[in-house]
């Protein structure tokens, strides 16, 4: 009999997770019924959005419950099968993953997962995973810089804004970073080819944009909220769009700032503020993965991914998300690769 | 020597326009350069963007600088023509009109103004002028409501909204309006064919929308702002368009609640707000015309004009635009109809 691990959320957290709003319990895996699939799990991937699912809040996706087990994107390896789907062997991602070594997942929905050719398991979960897809669609759908456009990133040395800001600069638009700290500045500048790279932990955004983009910002792909979205709303052109992908400042967040309180400027500047999410393009993948393939195999779009390594060190992992003090995607190894 | 009153920005007003804060002065006219057209005001457009153009602050238009005529919409007659482009007797609108018995303009920049069959010259500056025609492209362009959506409009008794919700019936949508007081409301349920009216002096907006469209609101074509915009925006459904044609409740107001407290709605709900402008249709004027026009003359859109008699009631008319206390597109008439 199999002990499986498996993260409880048991309280909701306020602010960032604490000793005991999580815990890890081992429960005896059942057996399979017919159409599903064992996974044994490889990966489980840390997002900012995990974090929304805690709360008990309308979202996108209903929240965890209390004493469910916590939700998370997985990559695992089939064990068993009971579907002709799957075959034990076979990469795949459950429709409903969960911070645990093993999922017991319906195999009709259960997503095949490709192995790319000359790149690592890992960019199933980061470039090429559900982060560099959220950058794909949100730059060529709905921020869609032009060449010569002057694109702002947030979180730009976050795993969905460094790809963001690499696929701006492959449209042609000339592209400023905000993240936090020199080396992350550096790291986009000098290694992914930013224009510009402002480090908002040292300067006020709103003067640094002001000296980077003195003709204003056409295009924002937001990751952030709060007053650096407020410093770039403020100094948007005419016709401007903000592709709202994140809000991470507020996802731990007890108060705010109000969003765009200067928000006449949507009328005088013709602004079109868009949220969007990686969901709606399920059925658009392959388009992705064939434009960005090449990009990445080519070099011309870099990643790096963050591997905190084991299943019990999840709830740290996800915490080092909101403090800035990761380097990449971050996942967490749960088992070896096959 | 003929005089010309007009009206001129004394000091820039706190909340609504006070006495003293324009002037009636009466200046002798100059003669006319070559190129340049004399024209008697008919009509003066009073429209809530007025009041923004007396702030000193940025805006679509530069504001009116202290010393200067008050600028405004208006349409006329030319008296006396050094151009080839109009002769005396001709309609026209000034590229830039202002608040005056006559307006000397340069011809080249200015409009001549189409005489519709069957129907009266207001209808130029009301339902076929720049408020119908900015309901027609805020619709039709932006908050494109599809049949059998629920569309709410806000300000839905005004001059653009009152157009709106009727564009928006056409198109097939459920319209919702809300405006303050019984009578609008039966107006647009009784007269204008709307679905249903909120009266947001006597019920909570939030609570109406509950009760008249409980699965949300996929459109919102948002003139008001503040708390009415806020009940709206947190019942939008998911993919839904908020087209932000004005934010009535801020030109005079000196606070305001912050705008879209909910914000994190606008990811989950993937929701688009998109701010617009008629100036930027200015190229397209015959597109409307050519849908609307058979509309406004077979009745399928009614409009009403609320005539303020005479230039030095001007003030006081655009004040009563603030408080709801006119019936229809408010004009004033300068001098009678050639």
């Amino acid at each position: 009999m199999t002990l499986n691990r498996h993260w409880v959320l048991r309280k909701r957290p306020k602010g960032m997770v604490a000793e005991g709003d999580l815990e890890l319990e081992s429960t005896p895996l059942r057996r399979l019924a017919e159409g599903e699939v064992l996974i044994r799990n490889l990966y489980l991937s840390l997002d900012p959005t995990n974090r929304t699912w805690m709360n008990d809040a309308e979202g996108y996706l209903p929240p965890v419950q209390i004493g469910d087990t916590m939700r998370g994107l997985t990559l695992g390896v089939v064990e068993e099968s009971r579907s002709s789907r799957f075959e034990p062997g076979d990469l795949v991602s459950p429709q409903v993953g969960g911070w645990a070594d093993y999922t017991i997942a319906d195999a009709g929905l259960a997503r095949p997962v490709p192995r790319f050719p000359d790149l690592p398991l890992t960019a199933n979960l980061s470039v090429l995973g559900m982060t560099g897809l959220t950058a794909y669609f949100g730059v060529t759908d709905i921020a869609k810089p032009l060449a010569g456009e002057t694109m702002v990133v947030s979180a730009a040395a976050g795993a969905v804004g460094s790809v963001a800001g690499q696929i701006g600069k492959i449209r042609g638009a000339r592209v400023i970073g905000i993240a936090g700290g020199p080396e992350k500045c550096r790291w986009l500048t000098d290694e992914l080819g930013f224009d510009a790279a402002i480090d908002y932990k040292a300067e006020d955004v709103g003067d640094a944009l002001d000296r980077l983009a003195p003709a204003g910002v056409d295009v924002d792909f937001e990751n952030v909220g709060g007053e650096i979205m407020n410093a770039v709303f403020n100094r948007m052109t005419i016709f401007g769009r903000m592709a709202v992908c994140g809000l991470i400042s507020a996802y731990n967040a007890t108060r705010m700032p109000p969003p765009l309180p200067n928000f006449g400027r949507i009328i005088t500047h013709r602004l079109t503020v868009q949220g969007f999410l990686i969901l709606d393009y399920a059925g658009r993948w392959r388009e992705a993965y064939e434009e960005m393939g090449p990009w990445v195999r080519d070099g011309r779009i870099k990643w790096k991914v963050d591997v905190v390594d084991g299943l019990e060190n999840a709830v740290d992992g996800l915490n080092r998300l909101f403090t800035g003090a990761h380097d990449g995607k971050l996942l967490v190894k749960v088992s070896p690769e096959p």
